[in-house]
Parts: C-alpha cells; sequence; structure tokens
C-alpha cells in the first residue's frame, strides 16, 4: 500500500446501481473490485494519476456516494485527505456527499479533516481534495468522490 | 481469484442480523467473513459449486439483501453476471432486491448488466443469473443473492 | 488471522463521520482502514488487548455504530462473540446497536448470539460481549461496538 489516487465521477441512468457503476466509469475505478474502506491514507504513501493494476483486481477505496431520482436537484459528493507534515504519520481521509452545491461540498470536507486532524492533535499538514456536482436529471442520477490506496 | 460462485437463500428470525445469518446459511456462505465487493469479475474466472476454503476465511462477496419485517410480503433478491465472450476482459456483476416479485427481480436485474455492457461498449457476452423469493413471515425476513469470488 | 480484539467507543462532534472517527479513536481502532466484516471468528484465533499493526494498516472489522444528532437520547451499542467450546468450529460474532439503553443491547446482542448458534446446531459455547452507552449531546453522537480480526 504505497499508491493512491483521488478522484470522482457523476452518471445517470434508468437503476441506482447502474448510477453508481456509470459514475465510477467517470471516475476511472469501475473495472476494479472495490472494497470500501475507512478511512487512513497509510504513511509514505504516494499520489499517482491512475489505477495501475490488473481490471477486476480488489481495489480498496474510501468514498462517498449520493444518489437522487428526483429531476433537477444540485447534488455534490466531495474526498479531502489531510497528510500531516510529519510523512511517517497516517492522514485522514473524510468524505461526504448530499444534496448540497459544490461550494457547500468542499466547505464541508475542509471542515471534516480539519476535525479529524484536531482529533488527533495534529496541527501541521497539507490537505488534498477533489469534489463533484451535478444538476439532476430524469432516472437515477449519482455522484462520487473516492479515495484508493493499493 | 479465479473461482466464483453465484448463490441465494432466505431465512427469517427475531432479529434483523439473524434473519440475514439464515439467509446466508441457506446460501452456503455463512460460515465465511463476507467483505463486501463491487462488483467485477475478473477475467478467466471458474464457477464452481460451492466454496473450497476453510471456514471462517475472507470471502469477497457482492450480494443484495433485503430485509423486511412486515408478514404477507413477497420479497426477492437477484444477482447476474455479464461475462464478455471475449474471457480476457473482466465481467460485470449487478444485484438487486426489494419488494416485489421473482418475474420482476429477474427483469430487473438482466436490465441492470445489459446497461453495464452497454456503458462499456460491450455487444457479446453471456448472462448468468440466480435469484430467490419468499412470503415473509412474523419476524424479520431476508433474502439475499450473492457472488462470491476466492 | 489469529488474534482479535473486542472493543467499543463513543464520539459527538459537528458532523457524522467525525462522530463515527471519534469514536472509533475512543475504541482504540481510527488509525486503521478498518474493512467491513460480517461476522465469524475463525477457529483458534486468541484474543489480545490491542492492535499490534503498523498504523495504516487493513484491519477487518465487524462492527455496529448508531448515529444520533437529536440531544438527550440513550443510544448503545453492542457486540458478542459465541466461541464453541469444540476451538476446532468457528465463532459467530453478532452487533446491534439502536437508541436503548446498556441492558436491552446487551440483552439483544446475548440474545442475537444464542439463536446464530441454534440455527448452526452449536449447543456448547462461551460468550464474550463488549457494549456501550451514551446520553446524547448536541451535534452528532456515534456509538461503536466492534470486533477487529488479522
Amino acid at each position: 500500500m504505497d499508491k493512491y489516487i483521488i478522484t470522482q465521477g457523476s452518471g445517470t441512468s434508468k437503476y441506482d446501481l447502474n448510477a453508481f457503476d456509470k459514475a465510477l466509469l467517470d471516475s476511472g475505478i469501475a473495472d476494479y473490485n472495490l472494497v470500501k474502506l475507512s478511512s487512513i491514507l497509510p504513511a509514505n504513501c504516494q499520489k499517482v494519476n491512475a489505477v495501475d493494476l490488473p481490471k477486476g483486481s480488489f481495489l480498496h477505496t474510501a468514498f462517498s456516494k449520493y444518489v437522487e431520482n428526483r429531476p433537477g436537484i444540485t447534488i455534490s459528493a466531495a474526498v479531502a485527505i489531510a497528510i500531516p507534515k510529519d510523512r511517517s504519520l497516517p492522514g485522514v481521509i473524510m468524505e461526504a456527499s448530499g444534496d448540497y452545491d459544490l461550494e457547500t461540498a468542499n466547505e464541508i470536507i475542509l471542515s471534516m479533516v480539519r476535525i479529524a486532524m484536531e482529533a488527533r492533535g495534529i496541527t501541521e499538514y497539507d490537505i488534498e481534495k477533489d469534489s463533484i456536482s451535478m444538476k439532476t436529471k430524469d432516472g437515477f442520477n449519482c455522484v462520487v468522490a473516492a479515495v484508493s490506496i493499493w
């Protein structure tokens, strides 16, 4: 476990799970076997741009998804990682999603990682963040924000 | 990860989690440590009839369960795998459950795997499917449909 | 997989996921990457007092959490393991949580593991149990009870 990506995506389909699948395709992690994770970035993990595992591999992923089947609603998902300046310490991943706009999602997720660092007594850290927003259409709509680690 | 089973089961008990446990016993996968998976069948994976791991092992499983505590209701769960004719490509697993009958569950799950293949631009594939339906009794009732991969 | 801990904790915060994070800090398992597990204790697994893996490691964990954002409510979480006297058989972990008191949580969880043993035809077994209760404050409140296996 020394690599990670931070990603997001959205999708719309006739069924809930297909909307999620399309959001994962949009995120670049649909063809892996996601194992849901909560929510630590191991020390000395390096950010990369894409998953370099064979398709179908297990991929440990912290994510938040939001599904909405009413049209015309703004929905958002965000994920952030607080990475201690002391790189020997693990980071904390927080994820959030809901029927709010991108600015709200960004505010919430920053507040969440700050609280998580405060709870651990860590004051010096960097933050990485990714987020997505969409206006829902007819059918099921899904936004997802994710951190995958391998 | 070169073997999988496709299975289903049902159970009724005083508590939600015990109904799920009985449905897993009925499915033949209760004595493993299920790690929830979403939802890719690795390329060149072979179907077998039973799990041949020691009891208590971790077993990566894509599943859908539905729990209902009102009596006299029809509930169903279904799972399907679309396996590309080009066996070097991964397959896609879809799962669904709800308070509908078996025929509806089968229609939904077939539609879901077709949409997932369409989303990947794959037109040639086989489908495997399993599903279960029950009429609920007093207590908590659970139906589960699952694909386990190891 | 030959070690386990049984633990519990509580936390309160501005956000749902931070309340869960604080409950995990209180439980001593927050700095691991929890992979949710259901719910078997492998044969010949030994109980220890703390996780001895590097921080950030994957930690397979069966848990139940309850989150409540109304103040002044009693919420509880409990976990129990039924361990067959025949130590070559796997044990069964059950977890429960809700807006009930500690005594109720303890009664429910004992009843659940007994039903799980009965469903397997096992009559001779020991039970281990841990539980927690809190009166909720302003904000999001979380109780968690967990068994981690590694």
